[in-house]
Formats: C-alpha cells, sequence, structure tokens
C-alpha cells in the first residue's frame, strides 16, 4: 500500500482488542524501524518489549498518576482538545494492547530526539502497514521508567507505543491544508506560485 | 512496496542529478507528512520549497560557512566518521538539489520536536517511494534561516532537506542488530526470550 494511503488511513487508537501481534510480526515492525537513518549514524535507540501483565498494570498505575497531576494543571485548550477525542488521565490502553513498546534514546548522542522521532515515524507507518494500531504516548514524566525497566540513566524515555489491533475507528481529526502549511521562496508566499 | 524494503533501500544521498521534481510528486510526498500524527494534532510544521537558484547558493554559502566552524572544533569521532562517509564542510547537495525543503517547527507547541521529527520520518519515505533521495541536513546553527526566508521566530528550522534523483548510490553503513537494541521485559534480557 502507498505511503500516502497508510498515512491517510492511520488513526492513534486507545482502545484495543485482545488479539495478539505475532513475533513474525513484531520484528518486521522494528526492523523497518531500525533502517531508519539517524544523526551520524548513530542509532541512539532501544526499545524494551513490555508483554508481562504485571509490568503493563503497574506502568499504567504510575502514569495515571502521573497524568491525573498534569490534567489538574493543563491548559483549557488541552483539556478542552482531550476530552473532545475521548481522551482523559485514564490509560487503559497500557494494560488493554498485547505488547508495550518503551522506546528510549541515548541522550549522549547527537540529535538522539531528532533522529530517535523520525525512526518512530518508520516504525508505525509498518505498523500500520501490517494491520496494527499504534499510539505514541509520552507521559508527561519519565524519569520512573528507567528504574522500572533497570535502563541507564543515559538513556532517556521517549514514548511508550502500545501495538495491537484496533477496538475503535477514532473519527478523523484533521489536518492543515497543503496552502495553510506550505509556502514557495518565501514565508507566506502561496505554494501555487510554484 | 513494502515499507522495509524502502527502509532498507533507502540512502541519505548528498549528490543529486539536475533532474527535476515534479510538482505532482511534491505535493505527495508533502501530502504524505502532513497526516503524520502530532503532539494533541497541532501540527506545528511548516514547510517553505526553495527552487530558486541565488536562494540556494546563498543557502550553500552561508551553511559552509556554519561548517567550516563547525568542523574545526568538532569531536574526533565525528570527523573521522564524516571523512569515512566522504562527508565535509562542502555542502553541494544545496546547490545541485532541484529543490530544497526548509522544514521549521512552532516551538510555542507540545512536543514541537519530536512531533516534527516523526512527520520527517514519513516524508522521506515518501520520497523514496516515488523514487526521490533525501537528506535530512540540520546546520549546526539555524537561526539565519528565519531572517533570510522572512519566517516568524518563533518557528525553528528543524531541517533542510534537499530532494531530487541521486546522481549515487552510497555503500550501506550498516545498522545495529536487532538483538543489540531490542529487550524483552526489562533492559539486557535477550530479545529472544521473547
Amino acid at each position: 500500500m502507498r505511503i500516502l494511503t497508510l498515512a491517510r488511513n492511520r488513526r492513534s487508537v486507545r482502545k484495543f482488542s485482545s488479539d495478539l501481534i505475532s513475533n513474525g510480526d513484531l520484528f518486521y515492525i522494528l526492523d523497518a524501524a531500525r533502517h531508519a537513518p539517524s544523526g551520524a549514524n548513530r542509532q541512539p535507540w532501544i526499545f524494551i518489549i513490555v508483554r508481562d501483565f504485571k509490568t503493563k498494570q503497574l506502568v499504567r498505575e504510575i502514569c495515571e498518576k502521573i497524568e491525573k497531576r498534569f490534567y489538574s494543571r493543563a491548559p483549557k485548550w488541552f483539556i478542552n482538545w482531550a476530552s473532545s477525542r475521548g481522551i482523559s488521565w485514564v490509560k487503559s490502553f497500557l494494560t488493554e494492547a498485547p505488547i508495550l513498546i518503551f522506546v528510549f534514546s541515548n541522550s549522549n548522542m547527537l540529535y538522539y530526539i531528532e533522529s530517535t522521532w523520525l525512526m518512530i515515524g518508520y516504525l508505525i507507518l509498518a505498523a500500520e502497514e501490517l494491520g496494527y494500531s499504534t499510539l505514541t504516548y509520552t507521559p508527561s514524566d519519565v524519569r520512573w521508567a528507567n528504574k522500572l525497566l533497570n535502563v541507564p540513566n543515559k538513556y532517556k524515555l521517549q514514548c511508550i507505543i502500545p501495538v495491537g489491533k484496533a477496538r475503535e475507528k477514532p473519527s478523523y481529526p484533521g489536518r492543515k491544508d497543503l496552502r495553510e502549511i506550505v509556502y514557495f521562496e518565501l514565508y507566506k508566499n502561496d505554494i501555487n506560485n510554484i
């Protein structure tokens, strides 16, 4: 399937069925991801695959505590946006999805955030291609994850990606038109002039 | 073509032929990119397409000045890596590629760097799919770009992406094995235990 089709069809999903993901499919997705380019080819990323239900429960508890705090202070536009999408401090996808991919990045490396998130673009498209839904979820505090998963502190959690079969089809949240975001030669010069 | 194939085949390219890129292809690539997810769907990115040769020359001059300074202070491992890949302060791709896509991101928005780089993952895969090569080039100083292209300062240049037909096939720089970067349940726990 074409990239544009995958990109258009993909939705961030927060409700997952109990269907498992095969190891073959999981490795395909990670294999595509690891081929992403990175600053000076440093490949600053590591992945921890969490499937154990007890760990997922613990992760959910920790994240929901963090989110409750975040939501109590979040700006109004964010709360409004979240509630319009059915999003709250409740993070049921953390126990519902068959696996969670914890993506960490080595903060000693050049452009580690940029490189890792570009790679995440590859990862979620590869998952979509195989019919799996994903979400890139970054809790507002991430330091606990190193302790929980024994990860050295030089690695910083970038996001948790639940992967599984969708149990919902979220509505299309819309995107800006190309003309609103693409300019020709200079800022605000209409791209139709190209 | 499958994502894994695109990901494996893609190389960061620094030598471009003079072949043009059609507007249709350019819009396809940007259309795929704009469908990427982003923090709270804020879509913090804007794109400026630079095709004018005089602008490209000016960009190259500025960047080469910045790079000369950077290379004179860069760590030895970086210089070694760069020269092993034929990379130096000379940035001929900035005038050679038929177009340069300047990617800026709105620094007032939540997770603007993360969101923008995930989107760049979509963008470079879509270009690869159509047979165009790309590079994500971030000069070590970026503030000049706002002035040059009239872009408000809240937008920060994330990278310049030359897009065109490759005039070289760079060798495969290698990637870490999955077993070096993917762990099961806990850091350093072999993924073969999954």
